[in-house]
């Protein structure tokens, strides 16, 4: 038996959507020579998350062993598989892998955080391959909802692992490559020992459909359309921006792109030669002095966020153009667990508008870049792999996946963020549980999820918050009566005098109740003045806030 | 021309789902008399309404006329509907007029506010009507999700408006009254003015299901399961309730109820004699000796309720019980619209303890208690109204609701809360817009929704919090150095020095170059402080948190 090992461990996208990371190894135990794949975030919310701007993979294991770090590779421009590029390139310093796309957003992020945008190389797809330390890695072509996506073909002395990446089965793509069995199958030939694959659309039922079988249906949407016609859908869904302008073209409209993200990929598009054949497009001032019902608008924000092109139209103006009664608004997009309410209120507010707004309750207008469970069970039998190790999932969607996989009577395994393999074996082994946790950048800085800043914003916006100032002086006794204010907090509860008031009035007794002893001590005086506050409160509204009590004392 | 008119008038449930109160009123203008229907409420979340406990309707408008109102009636027993009653009744004083079942929930609601439960008078169904003030109002039956609701046939000079509440087209409903076609026809013979009507499922597009479809669904998916099942529903939904409890006995399972509202919900539907044949429960202590396949668990919290029986089971014990491996744990409930997330937290619990989870993606296990599109078409023939008033809905299920009553050629308006209708004509007419806000709940107190409270405290979460305090002396100087507290901030930002020092150094320092007329003006210093730090914050760590000066002056 060899001492060598191979390894997985994914430090983000296992018992998430979002925030893909991932880490193979080959080596001896703990010498494995390491690839990362994918440095992705995720979004924050106002429930656990508030006030913070982006969510990264705690990296620590990594940084910890980054002189084992062989190189990083991206599979595709996602967000959630590239966002954290820019943040966290730093602490790793290894060279990127990416093909020609997703390495020109890729330098755009590193070149954001002053990172020599030359540290990605470009790698051209299968059958070329990059060799670094003991693994030979080649990115393979797969359909998905941005160009360029591809897996991972993994080879190393302990066999080939595939490393799906985001993908669908896919034959008429609209923009980037069809999915090509034939290669695959060439691929899978000398024998899989591991396929890590997406989990996203484990729970849909139905074979997914092509990117092509959209365009028509839009068509004639708009054609029945009078006034302005507007879509939104992921800016980095190049093939539906695409199909969406071409659409457009057909019907006889004019395509003005709303939104930086929008303008942004689609140059980016033009750039790398993907979209070589996209619509001329007007500007927004051109677009005044053209009829109504010959403009279609092409809108970032399908997910309701409070500042892109389409909430802003939802709003009133932008950029000069407003809709209005008898214009339509299509979401050619999937509206993400979570973000119902904020799509919900743009809804509503084109609806006072008088437009129609067309969702993808029908089915018709969109399609996922996700692998369906039939697709899933299509591409386990393409590559035949003797294990299948499910990933970028929630818990549930890896436990329904790998439960696919053993049905087809293989191996597999849940492995959520911190578990890591050995896949060495005939079956995968679970060899160490690591802390695998987030980070989030904050303004300009990143905090821990556990440092408790967070934490207290929520406690902050659950419970308001009450200040409270007592001046001690010379001969240890208070000075004039504390001074209490509220920031949250209801003005006025059952007695109806003003809070504040109450509060002064109850801490000021309890001071002067105080012993000496309490008076002098400032851990003390402040928990009991924080004690005096939060029963007061209790009784006058009903709440138990947060308190901050400064003690000075004049010496 | 009459100088007398027929007002209908929202104030809750035209514009959202949830927190339905709607008035009517009839006499000469400004002096008409009214009755209010329904007083609900609807919940508050992290990210508009932090801390906040319920949202009331805002019924000002209705207290500035109390003496003009002639009574509450109450169609059905949701929280949507009824919940309110206890927080409002003290500002209306009216008398409140209920069938049996809703009126023993309303008299708990009561008690609970110390008001005598005896202001609820039980009122018996059509043909039955009551008369207040120029109003004959009688409950006609309808289907819904909770036992005895009720429409409303209310009676006056101008004629009969018929005010559906919330309901579906159930002929078999496993709990109360089927839909009777021919009483609503007996109805609707002498004419109806106006239809106002519930407008929640008008985007489904498929007639609604019977209640009685789902129990033989569910008992064959618990015959098929193996460990312990257990199922979770709004406690409300008395007909699920039962429907799942008997699925359960008819399966060979001991039923276990978990959660205060289901306990109480079962217990008021037998005292009122609704669920006379409920099969006999056993308690949780009793359940440890029954052996695990024997069991069946009804459980609260089906919209993921952090609290609820389903949330704690997700997290390990409740109440002695714990699923395991191989125990199955059904949703026979919608999610709705942003509780995903809180939903899918529990579901991925339940999949890392091995418990197999069904929800309601295939639509087997769960109907809705709303009337569909076709089913409000039906409605809409059956009743055959001069107008019909889309209410309870959001925007866009209001516009919608119109524009189909306008297919059928019947006059409608879109009336979100605070639009006063006149309903005296051949078509309903705009009279008056009305201030019609939200009302918070807030621990022991009611705040209103644009006092800046909630605010504050979503600034507090997003941004964070500072306190300084500045001690000026009794010749107008600076007595020692600013002092900062911080609170949701990162420890320490750029420069690596903790965060408060950065602060309290450059406070100081702009204290020391202040002009001796700053300092002796306390919102000039205050200004001053709060720019200094805000900017000092942004430099430092890129975010502007909020801030609290204390200027303390010794005399």
């Amino acid at each position: 038996m060899s001492s060598e090992r191979l390894i997985y461990l994914p430090l983000g996208g296992a018992g998430e959507i979002g925030m893909n990371c991932y880490v193979y190894g080959y080596g001896p135990q703990d010498k494995e020579r390491l690839i990362v794949v994918d440095l992705g975030v995720t979004f924050p919310d106002m429930d656990t998350t508030p006030g913070v701007d982006l969510i990264l993979p705690d990296i620590e294991w990594l940084v910890a062993r980054k002189d084992r770090i062989e190189a990083i590779f991206i599979t595709h421009a996602h967000e959630d598989h590239i966002g954290a590029l820019g943040h966290l390139w730093g602490r790793l310093a290894a060279p990127v892998y990416a093909r020609a796309f997703t390495a020109h957003i890729g330098r755009l992020k590193l070149e954001e955080h002053g990172i020599d945008p030359g540290t990605i190389q470009t790698t051209s797809p299968w059958p070329v391959v990059t060799q670094v330390g003991p693994f030979k890695v080649g990115f393979l072509p797969v359909s998905h909802s941005v160009p360029e996506s591809s897996s991972l073909v993994i080879d190393c002395p302990a066999g080939r692992i595939v490393h799906t990446g985001d993908f669908k089965l896919d034959e008429t793509p609209v923009v980037g490559e069809p999915f090509d069995r034939a290669v695959w199958a060439e691929v899978a030939k000398p024998g899989i020992r591991a396929l890590v694959c997406d989990s996203t659309n484990v729970f849909s039922a139905h074979p997914g459909r092509s990117e092509s079988s959209v365009g028509g249906e839009i068509e004639r949407l708009i054609k029945s359309a009078s006034g302005v016609f507007a879509a939104t859908t992921f800016a980095s869904n190049i093939a539906r921006v695409k199909t969406l302008a071409m659409a457009g073209q057909r019907a006889g409209r004019s395509v003005v792109l709303l939104g930086r993200a929008m303008r942004r990929m689609v140059t980016a598009g033009i750039e790398t030669g993907i979209l070589a054949d996209f619509p001329s497009v007007v500007s927004p001032e051109d677009a005044a002095s053209i009829p109504r019902e010959n403009l279609m608008l092409l809108t970032t924000g399908s997910q309701g966020e409070r500042r892109a092109a389409t909430a802003q139209l939802s709003r009133g103006k932008y950029l000069g153009l407003q809709l209005k009664e008898g214009d339509t608004f299509l979401f050619s997009s999937k509206t993400i667990p979570g973000n119902e309410r904020s799509v919900g209120r743009i809804v509503n507010n084109f609806s006072e508008m008088g437009v129609d707004v067309v969702d993808d309750s029908t089915d018709r207008y969109h399609v996922s870049g996700h692998a369906n469970r039939p697709d899933l069970l299509a591409m386990h039998d393409l590559t035949d792999p003797q294990m299948v190790i499910p990933m970028h999932g929630e818990h549930r969607h890896l436990r329904a996946h790998a439960k696919l996989a053993g049905e087809g009577n293989r191996a597999s395994v849940i492995a959520p963020n911190g578990t890591m393999l050995d896949l060495s074996g005939n079956a995968p082994k679970i060899a160490e549980f690591v802390e695998a946790g987030r980070s989030y950048v904050d303004g300009a800085v990143q905090i821990g999820a556990l440092d408790g800043v967070v934490r207290d914003r929520i406690r902050l916006a659950l419970n308001g918050h009450v200040l409270a100032t007592v001046i001690i002086d010379e001969d240890g006794e208070m000075l004039g009566n504390p001074w209490c204010e509220t920031m949250g907090l209801a003005d006025r509860g059952r007695s109806n005098t003003p809070l504040v008031d109450v509060l002064e009035h109850d801490l000021g007794q309890a001071m002067g109740r105080a012993k000496a002893r309490t008076l002098a001590d400032d851990d003390a005086l402040e928990d009991l003045s924080r004690k005096t506050i939060r029963k007061s409160a209790m009784d006058e509204i009903g709440k138990k806030p947060e308190v901050t009590v400064v003690v000075s004392r004049l010496s």
